[in-house]
């Protein structure tokens, strides 16, 4: 017996679990968001499937349902939010409006987040800044699961980039990817399914490379392509983390250990305006040429554009939820 | 019989080269200090054997040997050099100081150039910052070599991304790497030295996997990472292309067909003032404890450690040049 949800049942659902566990209504709804969204482009390993981690770090005390973020221009062109130990969706709503006027005004600027919990995607924020007609990168790190270039510990975090490229008569051109050869939510959907991971995605805790998303999981996730994967990582570290004032992923797992839930951690989101760049008139015609140009080529697609596929179909008509997570959600909103 | 130069003597040689072909001192000794530099570091692949390269664009009239860029300030964040179809070293020199002077201000900014002609390595660029105390990233397109993800066709350049810390006591971290599996530099050294190439690196113009350089050369090389890589080869192209009025590898393709030499093209620089982000205080110590981290686990080093290893031995030493690449030299020379 299937259970579809629409995708406003899911933003309610989400948005009364997490009120019920202590989180103000704006930070509700500003998760809720990104629950709702993740399930509507069928990411579901970003979506309900993280309930049970939102709750236990509102129950653990490491994240304060009632935070209010604090914003501090610390130049005209670098916005900080001081997410005060939130969700890192308030943070991101609560500083937005003053990075998109500042990129605006000065064609490039910076929004570093301190004290946030990132426990989603990257594409939700970085579209939504492409919705603006901004171009905007975002960088978060984690705690340590992937090993380094030349190393069999794990020592990175999953770290995902993501990018997104506003266009004028489709959606954003965005993609989020984790320097890991697969994102943790991917591995730990695998566990739960019984799926094996290819090749090459991961080692066992004593460095021997294994096909088990519960051995990957006791050991280190590999970086994908090698050492090129390990120093986009790196680099995603120094920027969450040295950088704006948080932990590096080694440092969270020094100071917070296995706490359930999202870490507390940094992000780092990067935005300008393709109007201030010196091509004003042509951008988005010049790029149009060039994603025509891919899609001449046989078996091509843009980034991004699966995910996107999803969407009209899941507002139209819901998505799925399995009977083990609706299970568990209805407990946790009982 | 080994011709060993020190790096002053080729520094020397290659500005002869040049200004012997067309080039005006002040650009002659930019151009000439990227490949002694390149050289100093080992990375043969982007000193010396270019040469050739430099001087046909010379001879052939795509580059402007005589060619002054010219600053604009787009934005006080964004910095735009139009280098009039100058080698990107000249004007990458034309707009470092205002660029510089623009991130310390602000924090962060940008350095769009706009008809360039790039043929070396991106690392020097970034590194120039570091030392100036700046974060830095830069990117650049080139030619379609590399297939996208799902097409055996080339498409992308084979752009690079390099990204630089500045550390206090040690030099910068610089990481610069290509987007494809193997940097064009490297498949062109190895088809000249008759090696084979590793599983993973290219297509034959078929799409059919090979191990020959020279079949890669007319087929395609591989975005490194499967569509990861391919996905920042993709950001890397509207970053130089469509954003600053520049054009993407395929439009240049279109443009300026197989031009010998580098083709013109555009570059970006993105540079942030870690003091300007929040940790003022902190932020390379708290590098430090990550690189010790990461140190701590066997096996590793930091990108970039391996080239920059070479350095007080050549800058002692010298380099070896081999006796065809010296002839050629002292052909272009005579």
């Amino acid at each position: 017996m299937p259970n579809r949800l629409t995708i406003d049942e899911i933003h309610a659902l989400a948005k009364s679990i997490l009120m019920k566990h202590g989180c103000s209504d704006t930070q509700a709804d500003a998760v809720a968001n990104t629950v709702a969204s993740a399930e509507r482009d069928h990411a579901h390993s970003h979506g309900l499937f993280r309930m049970p981690g939102y709750v236990e770090s509102l129950t653990n005390n490491s994240v304060d349902g009632n935070a209010v973020p604090e914003i501090k221009e610390l130049t005209p062109a670098i916005i900080q939010i001081d997410g005060k130990n939130c969700f890192a969706p308030l943070a991101f709503n609560a500083g937005k409006d003053a990075l998109v006027a500042a990129t605006k005004t000065i064609g490039i600027a910076a929004m570093p987040m301190v004290r946030v919990h990132h426990f989603s995607a990257l594409w939700k924020e970085t579209e939504m800044f492409a919705e603006e007609g901004l171009i905007a990168m975002a960088f978060t790190a984690y705690m340590p699961k992937v090993a380094p270039a030349g190393g069999s510990k794990p020592f990175y975090g999953t770290n995902p980039m993501s990018f997104a490229w506003p266009r004028k008569d489709a959606l954003p051109m965005v993609f989020d990817q984790a320097s890991a050869a697969m994102a943790m939510g991917d591995v730990m959907l695998a566990e739960r399914d019984g799926h094996t991971l290819p090749d090459g995605v991961g080692i066992t805790a004593d460095g021997s490379p294994t096909n088990d998303p519960s051995e990957v999981l006791k050991g280190s996730i590999l970086p994908f392509g090698g050492y090129k994967g390990a120093s986009i990582a790196l680099m995603i570290e120094l920027l969450v983390g040295p950088l704006i004032g948080e932990t590096t992923s080694p440092e969270t797992h020094r100071r917070y250990g296995n706490v359930g839930g999202p870490p507390q951690g940094g992000e780092l989101i990067i935005a300008m305006d393709p109007s201030k760049f010196g091509n004003a008139a042509a951008w988005s015609d010049d790029a149009e040429v060039l994603f025509d140009d891919l899609h001449a080529i046989e078996g091509t697609r843009l980034p991004g554009a699966r995910r996107q596929s999803h969407r009209s179909g899941a507002l139209a008509d819901g998505v799925e939820v399995n009977d083990a997570l609706m299970e568990t959600l209805e407990k946790l909103a009982a």
